[in-house]
């Protein structure tokens, strides 16, 4: 369960206030060039030096504990492991009586009978998400050495009501606003994919589709995606919708279908949008259920939160689509 | 690839202008009482006596080929089985060419090197939903056994721009004026299921969401999927959008989360929507190119064609829901 | 769990008794020619006209209800139907509460709370390899696609304590003196496989070992497995059983370790031996328990049995190591 | 490929001479005691302090890195971690020219273009069987949680062609001459199990032979596996043969079987051998293809290496099976 892949697989372990997180990919071919340098573009995406996010001082530098030689991939699996060096859990340990409205201390209290370390979410945290970060570096390797030149574009579209550009002074302003209050956004992040080649996907239930919904949802706090036009389009006539081919490429005219026909890459751009829902943990004092009191209870979170996680969203959900990208491909080169 | 779930595993074939087309479903517990006469009203539900679908007559008579004895499951995989009987395939042969825009025409030919069987698509063809249909059966029958009364809300929200109800003379008229033009509507379903136990899912990858929007995507013509109040909820504050727990059963004053926590289910109203495209065979003329010819030409597709074929679609998002929660469950009850 | 392989995938379902039996292979390439008469050379070899086996005179004609269009394989589920023809289960009913030494009878019974179809041991019958061997032809034209010329070379090295050999007058006279005494007959079976290329086999749990053994374990009365020199080469020292390399192919000297080296093929012969236990269903009479009336009562066996089923065995053999072969090379392939 | 079990999944990672090497055992219950103190006895039975096996000093501490909390387990995934501390690799670097007979030099040096780490053997080293070891003491746990009291009985029963019995001098006498002479010794190891439930195993392809037989192929060096009486009780007659029941329990009178009925353990002693090669690595001079100078060259290894690695054998295999029948005791209880 821990796991997600066919011929690519990528495992994922550790606690968000354990010894440390990590993941292990198995399948990679061998002979890609992997050194600690190439990661940490993508680790840096995730932290973004901005308004929103949390100050967690985190060298996050991955160790390889297995799999490379020589600077090259073996073959054999690749273990890349983080240790947690900046842990203050203290705060965490009621959450069990009195769980936090939006996370998982209910369900995961309930499913391991109270067993499972709630501290920092645990393995449910959002610090897994470091894991899939550096399983897409590898997975982005594997697409690079196979079909060359992949541009990935994955960007914030929304957040809350906003609609959002880099350094917009409005968006500063509304997570500045929304900080105060102790509150929290979410939002909408699109991604873009050019130069995939023709033929990726599965039919019937391993469609481009069913493995992208399927990776981008394990990432804690999805709500909805939409492929091409997506909802919107769903509005439209066949007529309108129907993307009409216009070359011996396959490049379509519209793109409404984001790039798949039948569940399988046809060429053209692959488009989805995410629905990213704001940050479950906020200042602001909740009424909700103690479990121990059997009371409905003032609920006052302390700690580091991210006023808007949305933005370390964005390399995430880049990571687990490349992977799911690379797996299909590894399937279908033979 | 043609197979979902773990512990109960669904795996289809056929093809729409084959023999017949079929399920297997393998992990089914012993002793649930199966007969013919159970698959009939779910396969009704898919062919609805409505304006906007075909007139295909197939009896679609479920044959039981193995899995089952004395009228109860063994244990075994049982198989089961649909005869095509009004097949009309000379239509379709020109497709691999001059490809149909929206369909797996161009890519499953790209993929299978043109030895796919194109006729009324095939595999990839919306006939095969009659097979997850008949899964979906079985599985719910699994799920009562466990659970008792679970109650399924499967029903069409919107169809094209217009919000859907049962008996509703303006969608008629619409339907009828779309089909006059020879063109299509695609829509929205909303489904809703209650009395769900509360910790199916599993972290890390396979959350019920992840595991649900796979199952989902994998219907042909599906575009985007939403849990809880979806895109539109992520634009509100997290107090807005949290869910207050407010009894000892983990009832939430609000279901914005759609019933899923971490990935796990609350016990609350499983709630979540699906865009479905609209049709992509129309009558109505499209310049798209053809791959012989090595030009753009005009496409007029023949034969028969659902104008909405979403009107299809919610008992096979039930079927297919009801499958991965009965999977879940089976992993969960030990 | 009816289920084998990775990408090649082959799944059995049905009964000996019910409606029919049948396999589905999903993962197989497209393109391959596939026709009814591709079959009739390996199941006859199931059904040999020889003393030792049973009259049941099934005709044993295979149908191809999918995955099959104008005579090739399009990539999608090859689902391959063999109906039962010549039922005569009346005999089986009491076996659950009496049930027969050496069968699944006890132990289905138990397991599946005794809703198994028992008649002529249901799922669990000898009848279902003949899936096994449907499976296993087109397994060999995967392999011929790739590689070219394979040659199977399986055969019966022993029945009881005697060696045995093609149109053995020895052997006919001991199988009809124990056909006489109602009793049965095992042996040894082994099989060596040319031509297969360096290469196959996943390190570390899927050796070729690991595959091939899991495979024919899977064969309804098998007990032993021995690759190469086997457990007599264990005896040997170091210096006498390693197989020294001699040219450039990696042809070696000796064959040991039976074309395997750390799990993976090196390109010399595979060759494995297999043990086959006596038919479990004897006529002579035995002194078992009868959980009905709770002691231990005879038991007299009626019916049609094989004096020594092993006589089939050789071609379910080949059927599922090449299924295996297969499945390990689409793997490699890449 | 590095993952055996569907329910509990063991992984494993690493290279001999790498960083170090480990295990994931992912579906672990959650509530089971593990500390570091619990993995040392089965550790040290891979170490024997004998004749026979080198001196290689490690201390095989084992770091959890993940899964446990506050001393029991979480249900999230365990990661088990074993430093290598004591390394000496520059002996091996020739070997991808110059394989040695009977390694994986050969064939996964062609597998890997010679990416792979061959150090020590790398990821096909012996020293992987630690992580099989720790995965097994997890696994011990998690049935004696479920079923009491499992008795294990794993011993040598031969080595070369004499009998084992502990504290032999004929045996020690025997490995210190074949020491002398450079060579080196196999022999066959023997598994009994007690006390495990009736039904464990799946028809068709998840028989228990089937699943045991898969994860003792894994281990380097296997080369057969026999159930019950094995090769020479496949020499009997079926009424010399069948086990018949004597009471209520389906104790059997004999065990032939070695436990096991139609693929399904029958609740008596689980019954098994398996024939180990003798260690391929030897001092004495090898002639054998060097690929580098295209001749046939005299290979000298040096190094340390056991004479018998056949004395670390026995608790690999009781730790894989114990991982086997508690991946299937999951699997039922539901």
């Amino acid at each position: 369960m821990n796991s997600l892949g066919k011929i690519l697989r990528m495992s994922i372990y550790g606690e968000s206030h354990g010894i440390g997180i990590g993941v292990i990919l198995d399948g990679v071919p061998q002979g890609l060039e992997v050194s600690v340098e190439d990661f940490k573009k993508d680790i840096a995406r995730r932290k973004p030096e901005k308004l929103g996010t949390t100050k967690r001082i985190e060298e996050d530098i991955p160790e390889l504990l297995s799999g490379i030689y020589e600077g090259k991939t073996t073959g054999a699996p690749i273990n890349i492991f983080f240790k947690n060096k900046n842990k203050q859990s203290e705060d965490y340990l009621d959450f069990k009586n009195h769980p936090r409205p939006g996370h998982a201390d209910f369900t995961s209290t309930f499913k391991y009978k109270s067993y499972n370390d709630i501290r920092g979410s645990g393995h449910f945290s959002g610090r897994m998400t470091l894991g899939l970060v550096a399983g897409g570096v590898i997975a982005k390797k594997i697409l690079e050495n196979l079909f060359g030149n992949i541009i990935y574009n994955t960007e914030i579209k929304k957040i809350g009501k906003l609609m959002y550009k880099d350094n917009n002074k409005e968006i500063e302003k509304e997570i500045e606003k929304i900080k105060q209050l102790g509150d929290s956004l979410g939002g909408v992040v699109q991604c873009e994919i050019s130069n995939i080649p023709i033929g990726l996907g599965e039919p019937f239930f391993d469609s481009v589709e069913s493995l992208i919904s399927h990776g981008i949802f394990s990432i804690p706090g999805i709500k909805g995606i939409e492929f091409g036009s997506g909802f919107l389009g769903c509005e439209n006539l066949g007529s309108e919708f129907n993307d009409c081919f216009i070359n011996k490429d396959g490049k379509t005219l519209t793109n409404n279908n984001g790039g798949i026909n039948g569940g399988i890459s046809n060429g053209n751009k692959l488009i989805f949008s995410v629905g990213v829902k704001p940050t479950s943990s906020i200042i602001k004092k909740q009424e909700t259920y103690n479990f121990k009191n059997d009371k409905i209870e003032t609920l006052k979170i302390q700690g580091r939160h991210d006023v808007a996680f949305i933005l370390r969203v964005p390399i995430v959900i880049e990571a687990i689509t490349s992977m799911v990208l690379a797996d299909l491909s590894l399937r279908m080169i033979k």
